[in-house]
């Protein structure tokens, strides 16, 4: 336990990762409200929205209205995710001071999403880091599929060490290592996050991990560990799995802050104000809870 | 990761402790079938069922229909929890080659639930040990809410050490560490261990979460680096929690595995056979599922 930190920063993803995969469209008074809520319980990140396009995500269809209207309080960051240059600039025309880019580190994943190689899916986001640069805007990076892919199984662990340095070194100020359908243990998330250390400062990265099969907590636990102080998570645990049915996706933040705390580890968040807002979404979007503190408190 | 056992011991304890905490009767030839398919699965021991009395948990009246139907595989553990000597007794009948005793490390539990202090409860089942010794007859000793209590909150480190060296020291060959209402975290849990390992060996000692705020994988992931070898766990998270409402109890013998395996610990176990008895069980008694992997794979 001797590496663990003892300031850990959550970026929570609940109202893009989580709603995007939410298959009823939640209307936009209420993602404006859980972006306030959130913002309420101390946490320092929050991903607010997607500016990709509406055909292909009709959830995020109000990303200038939910951007315009929350409350963006001094000192939290409220990235946005923008697929390519026409996404970038609507974020930009609303004031948006922080990006998320995102690719795969598998070949197969991105092939099948987006039709491109790893290499050709970072080409296209270029354009964007060229701007977010010169406009001084930060840009954080998603690499998903670290631990596994839906499509060619294992992923090599060179492919996701590859991807990472690649966001680094254009430019990300902080990569997010996902494990987007949740397959992943606890040795192999710390052999994967070991080897992405040799080549990107442990400073600049997070884990993403997905709760499918149970093992988001004990994961989480090992990349800690490790020295890693950055955790995405999504309150409630809402948005589902696309590649399993009915199965969980984004592991609860309440469930991750219950454990830093109960660690002694120092967040900043309001566990008790968390619970209620992962409840009130629940509630919302008339859903089980996929927080199990939420359900047990 | 140094200290990481290479096998780990699986005790399946839904049939008891699992059953016993579900609302409904569960008709005997379910209860049956639910101890061969587990047989079937490759586990070592399996808590087959409780003689206690039928008006304290009318769920065990048929223990010993129970334990005379089912197929006792060779090589295979069926312990059976006993109370009192009236318990074993029934339990011996039957031809029973273990038994399990319990009792809390927390002065609270133990008065509200037997009415006695924890020293008291320990003096209600020495009479037991001493049978259980002249007779030849394994003891598993199980120390309930060894991180919390439901009625007097914290519970002193110092308590937990004392009952289970006195388990210990009476001749229990395994005592079995229990988070009875799940609110540990890993640094805790692991805290908890190493006193305990002060006094008791480590090869003598078994850890027995329950996931009611979902910390029980990164629990025992804390407690395996430490080297334990043997973990509770109940097929698809059967029994709830009966200090939470709605919320979940034991961790779901199928998550352990996944994880177990997924970090090369072998445990014996064919997990798609475990995966099958679980949806199986939660279709007999209409529940959700309460493995992720179980609902995931």
């Amino acid at each position: 336990m001797a590496t663990l930190p003892t300031h850990v920063r959550i970026v929570e993803v609940g109202p893009r990762d989580g709603l995007q995969n939410e298959k009823t469209l939640v209307p936009t008074p209420v993602k404006i409200e859980l972006i306030d809520r959130l913002t309420d319980t101390g946490l320092q990140t929050i991903e607010a929205t997607s500016f990709v396009s509406p055909k292909w995500v009709p959830q995020m269809a109000d990303a200038t209205d939910v951007y315009t209207a929350i409350l963006k309080k001094a000192g939290v960051r409220y990235p946005v995710l923008v697929p390519n240059l026409q996404g970038y600039e609507r974020a930009r025309a609303v004031g948006a001071a922080e990006i998320a880019v995102f690719t795969a580190a598998s070949e197969a994943f991105n092939r099948k999403n987006i039709n491109a190689s790893i290499d050709e899916s970072i080409e296209r986001f270029l354009p964007v880091m060229e701007r977010a640069k010169a406009d001084g805007v930060a840009v954080r990076g998603y690499v998903s599929t670290v631990l596994g892919c839906p499509y060619q199984g294992d992923v090599p662990l060179a492919d996701v060490v590859r991807v990472a340095k690649r966001l680094h070194d254009l430019g990300c100020y902080e990569i997010s290592l996902g494990d987007t359908i949740g397959v992943g243990t606890p040795a192999k998330a710390r052999a994967m996050l070991s080897a992405v250390a040799q080549e990107v400062p442990m400073s600049a990265l997070a884990v993403h991990f997905h709760d499918t099969r149970g093992q988001a907590l004990a994961n989480i636990l090992a990349c800690l560990e490790l020295g890693v102080g950055v955790v995405d998570s999504a309150v409630s645990g809402v948005g589902g799995c696309p590649y399993a049915r009915g199965a969980t996706g984004n592991v609860a933040t309440e469930d991750v802050v219950y454990m830093l705390h109960g660690m002694g580890i120092i967040t900043g968040i309001d566990l008790q104000k968390l619970i209620e807002t992962g409840r009130w979404l629940s509630a919302q979007l008339v859903r089980d809870n996929g927080s199990k503190v939420g359900r047990a408190a």
